[in-house]
C-alpha cells in the first residue's frame, strides 16, 4: 500500500443514453478531494467510514450519490471513491475539471486495475481477466474469464511453481552433498516431479487454441461448391439464431467472417465463398488466404448439393475432403437443399453427414446441437489458457522443463539443471505477476479502457 | 408510498466500454430479490439500514457492488437498491434476467422518474427536467435544466398558483355577499393581482422562444450572396473551436446546421446556401424553407465580400436587409475577405458591421464574443420555459387570464369569472403536476430512456 501518491480519477461508465454515469477517484487524497468537490447533507467524504454511501450536491452541477472506501478495502487497495451523477457528457467532464482542480488527476488506461496489481489487491493474471470479462459476451467465454478473475487459474499456476519449487530444493540438496558423491534415492521421485509437471505446463500451453476459441469464437469454416448453398447457410444459421451477430472489422473481402452464439458458446463462421481454381493473381492470393483460414479453422462444414448427379456428389466430397485434409479439425459433411432431393448417397464412409435445407431451416436444429456439443467438449476439457501472453510464456516454460528432463537423461550436472529450472519458474511467474518489468505492465495496462 | 405493488428493474447505464455498469431496481420486493440473487459475505441486504453499501458475489457470474435505499429515502422514494456490476453486456443481461426469476419485471421507459413523481419525490415539471439535464452540452442548457430539476421554477409556479388562489378567494368573498349587493374596496387589489398575474404568466410563455433557443441551441442564420464565403465561415466557426460539433439528423438538404458551443452556449449555425432566384419548382420550395429557417434565427449574419465594388456591396447590403427584414432578430453585417480587401465602406447606418476574414481566421473572436454577448443577454433573463408543453400551458393560462381581465372591464358576473380563474389555475397545475391524467404521464414519461 501507499506506493502511489497522486490520485486519480476518470469516468468508468461509457458515455451514451443511461441515466446515471459514474466517476471513480483512487489515491492518498480521494476523501480531501471529494469533500473540495461535492457538499453534503451531513459530515464529510473524511469523517466516513469506509464503505458509505452518501448524498451530496455539486454546486451549480449536480445532485450525487458518492460511494466511499478506505484503504485496503476498495478495488485499487487505496482510498477510493465513485461519484454516481446524471448520465450527461457535460456533467461528467465538468465533474472531472472539478477533480482535477481539487488536485486528482486524469488516469492512464487501466491505472485503477494495475494500481489493484502493484497493491497486491490481485496477481498480474488476475487483472489481465478483467478485461476479458468485460468484452465476454458468450456463457463460456464469461466462464472462462470469471474462472481467470476470481484466481482460480492462478492458483493452478500457484501449484504448478510450487511444484517446480520442490523440485528445485531436491537438486539444490543433491549439489549441497555432490563433493561427498551422494546419490539420493529421491532420483525416482525427482523424474515423477519433473514429468508431471513438464506434461501439465504442456496441457496448459495446447489449452490455448481452444482458448482462443472460446474467447474469439470457435472457428468454424463453411467449404462447398459455388451454388452449394454456403451462403444462404451461414445466412440461416446467424438469422434464425436471435444472438449476437457481428461484422469482425478488419476482415478481407475474401473471407466473411460472423459470430453468433449457440447454446452459449460463440462461434465464429468463415464464409469461403471465394474457392475456386483460378489464373488471377489477386484472386489466388485470397484463396490462399481462405485456405489458411480454413486450416485455422476448429470445425469445417463441408457443404454438398443433394440434388446434384450421384457422380457430382462424390466429386463434391472428394474436393472438399482431398484437398482440404483436416487433420485435428472436426469435419461434418452437409447434404444441402434435402427439401428438393429424394435422397442422400454417399460412397465415402466414416465421415459424418447431415441431412438439411438451408433454405426451409429442416435440419438445422440439429447442427446447431452438434455444434454446441463440440463447444461442451471444449468447455468440458478444464482449464483453459485465452491469453496469448500466457501460452507464450507456459510454452517457454514446457520447453525449459523438457531441457531438465534431457539433462537428467545425459547426466548433466545439477546446477546446470537448475539453471533451466529457474527459467522455467521465470516464465510462470511472469504470467501471474510475480515476476514482471515495467514494460511489461505497460503493455498490458495500456490496452485496458480508461476509468478500469 | 406504497402505491406500486410490482418491483422493477433496469440497467441505468449505457452498454459500451465502460469498466463498470449499474442495474437498478424499485419496488417492494428489492430487498428480496437481491438477498435472491447477491450472496453477500455478512449480513443481507433485507437487514441492511438505509444509504449501505455492500460487496457481494453473483454466483458463477460476478463480484458486485450493490448500493442499499429504505423508502421514502431513494429516488423513487420506494425501497431500492442498485447493482454495480462489471462492464459486460452479457453480466447486464443474466443479471436482469435473474432478478426476473427473483421477481422482479423489466421497467418501462421513465418508470423510475414516474415513481418518484407519483411518490411525491418530485413534481412533474421537475421529473421533465432529469431529461434535460441528461441530453444538456452546454453550460446554458444545462445551468436552465438543472434550476427546473431543483424546483426553482416549480416554486415560481407555486407561487403564480398562490396568487391566482388569492384572487379566485377574494372574488368568492364577493360572491358570497352579491345578493347583498356590496362591492369591496379590494376591487382595486383584485385589478392589481390580475395584471401581475396575467403578465408573469405571458413573460414566462415568452421565455419559450429563447427558453428553446437555449435548449436546441440558439439559431443563427447566415445568409449573403453566392461566394461571399458564408460556408468558409461556417466550417472556421465550427473548426477554430474545440467545440461539440454535429450534425442535427432530419435536416433537409436545402438548409445545413451544425451546432458548436461558443462561451458555455449551444448555437445552431444554418447555412442558407441555396438563397437566390429561380424558376424551378422544387429549388423554390428549398428557397421556401430556407426562408422560414431564417426567420425562426435569434441572430443573422449577413456575408458581404469586401472586395467586391461600393456598389456590389451597397447591393449586396440591401438584398439582405431589404429581403430579410429581421424584427425581433439580431442581425450583424460580416465584412469577409478583409485579408483581401483595403478598407470597408458601407453606406447604410444603424447595423453592425464587423471587418473579418473567414479564411485567415481575422476577426473571429470579435465574432465569437458578440455571439456570446448575445448569449449573455439570453441567460440573463431570468426563468426559461424550455418544455413546449409548458410554454402550451403557460399561453392558455395567460388567454384564461386575459379573459378574466375583460369580464372584469365589462362588469361580467364573478361566477363567471370565477371559470376562467379556475381554468387558469388547470392549466398551471398541469405543468407542475397537481392537475394531470394517466395519458399525460405517459405521454411524458414515454419518452424517456429506460432506466431513469
Amino acid at each position: 500500500m501507499g506506493t502511489f501518491f497522486d490520485t486519480i480519477c476518470a469516468p468508468a461508465t461509457s458515455v451514451g443514453t443511461g441515466a446515471v454515469s459514474l466517476v471513480r477517484i483512487s489515491g492518498p487524497q480521494t476523501h480531501a478531494a471529494v469533500d473540495r468537490v461535492v457538499r453534503f447533507r451531513s459530515g464529510t467524504a473524511a469523517d466516513a467510514p469506509g464503505y458509505s454511501l452518501k448524498f451530496g450536491e455539486i454546486a451549480d452541477l449536480d445532485e450525487v450519490l458518492v460511494s466511499l472506501f478506505r484503504a485496503p478495502r476498495s478495488y485499487t487497495g487505496e482510498d477510493a471513491a465513485e461519484i454516481c451523477c446524471h448520465a450527461s457528457p457535460f456533467i461528467v467532464s465538468s465533474l472531472l475539471e472539478r477533480l482535477e482542480e481539487a488536485g486528482c488527476r486524469l488516469a492512464e488506461p487501466g491505472e485503477f486495475t494495475r494500481r489493484a496489481f502493484v497493491n497486491g489487491r490481485m496477481d498480474l493474471a488476475q487483472a489481465e481477466a478483467v478485461a476479458d470479462v468485460i468484452a465476454a459476451s458468450s456463457a463460456e467465454q464469461h466462464r472462462v474469464a470469471m474462472n481467470q478473475l476470481r484466481g482460480g487459474y492462478s492458483a493452478e499456476l500457484r501449484n504448478l511453481r510450487r511444484q517446480l519449487l520442490e523440485l528445485t530444493a531436491l537438486m539444490e540438496l543433491e549439489l549441497d552433498f555432490s563433493e561427498e558423491d551422494v546419490e539420493f534415492a529421491d532420483r525416482a521421485r525427482l523424474r515423477t516431479l519433473l514429468d508431471t509437471a513438464c506434461s501439465h505446463c504442456r496441457q496448459l500451453a495446447d489449452s490455448f487454441r481452444l482458448g482462443n476459441a472460446v474467447k474469439n469464437g470457435v472457428p468454424v469454416a463453411i467449404v462447398g461448391a459455388p451454388n452449394s448453398g454456403k451462403s444462404t447457410l451461414l445466412n440461416a444459421l446467424l438469422r434464425d439464431d436471435r444472438a449476437i451477430v457481428s461484422d469482425i472489422p478488419g476482415t478481407t473481402r475474401d473471407t466473411v467472417e460472423e459470430t453468433c452464439v449457440i447454446g452459449g458458446v460463440l462461434f465464429r463462421f468463415i464464409d469461403t465463398a471465394g474457392i475456386r481454381a483460378s489464373d488471377d493473381e489477386i484472386e489466388r492470393l485470397g484463396i490462399e488466404r481462405t485456405f489458411r483460414k480454413i486450416s485455422e479453422a476448429e470445425i469445417v462444414l463441408g457443404v454438398i448439393d443433394a440434388t446434384d448427379s450421384p457422380a457430382a456428389i462424390a466429386e463434391a466430397v472428394d474436393g472438399i475432403v482431398g484437398k482440404l485434409e483436416p487433420k485435428s479439425q472436426k469435419m461434418i459433411l452437409l447434404a444441402n437443399k434435402m427439401d428438393q432431393a429424394a435422397a442422400f448417397h454417399c460412397r465415402r464412409s466414416g465421415l459424418p453427414v447431415m441431412e438439411i435445407s438451408a433454405k426451409t431451416g429442416q435440419g438445422l436444429d440439429g447442427l446447431r446441437s452438434a455444434l454446441s456439443a463440440h463447444a461442451g467438449l471444449v468447455s468440458a476439457s478444464g482449464t483453459l489458457v485465452t491469453n496469448a501472453r500466457h501460452a507464450a510464456a507456459l510454452r517457454s516454460a514446457t520447453n525449459a522443463l523438457r531441457a531438465v528432463s534431457d539433462g537428467l537423461d545425459r547426466g548433466l550436472p545439477n546446477d546446470l539443471l537448475a539453471e533451466d529450472l529457474r527459467s522455467a519458474l521465470t516464465a510462470l511467474g511472469s504470467i501471474t505477476g510475480e515476476i514482471t518489468t515495467d514494460e511489461v505492465l505497460g503493455e498490458i495496462f495500456s490496452k485496458f479502457c480508461i476509468g478500469k
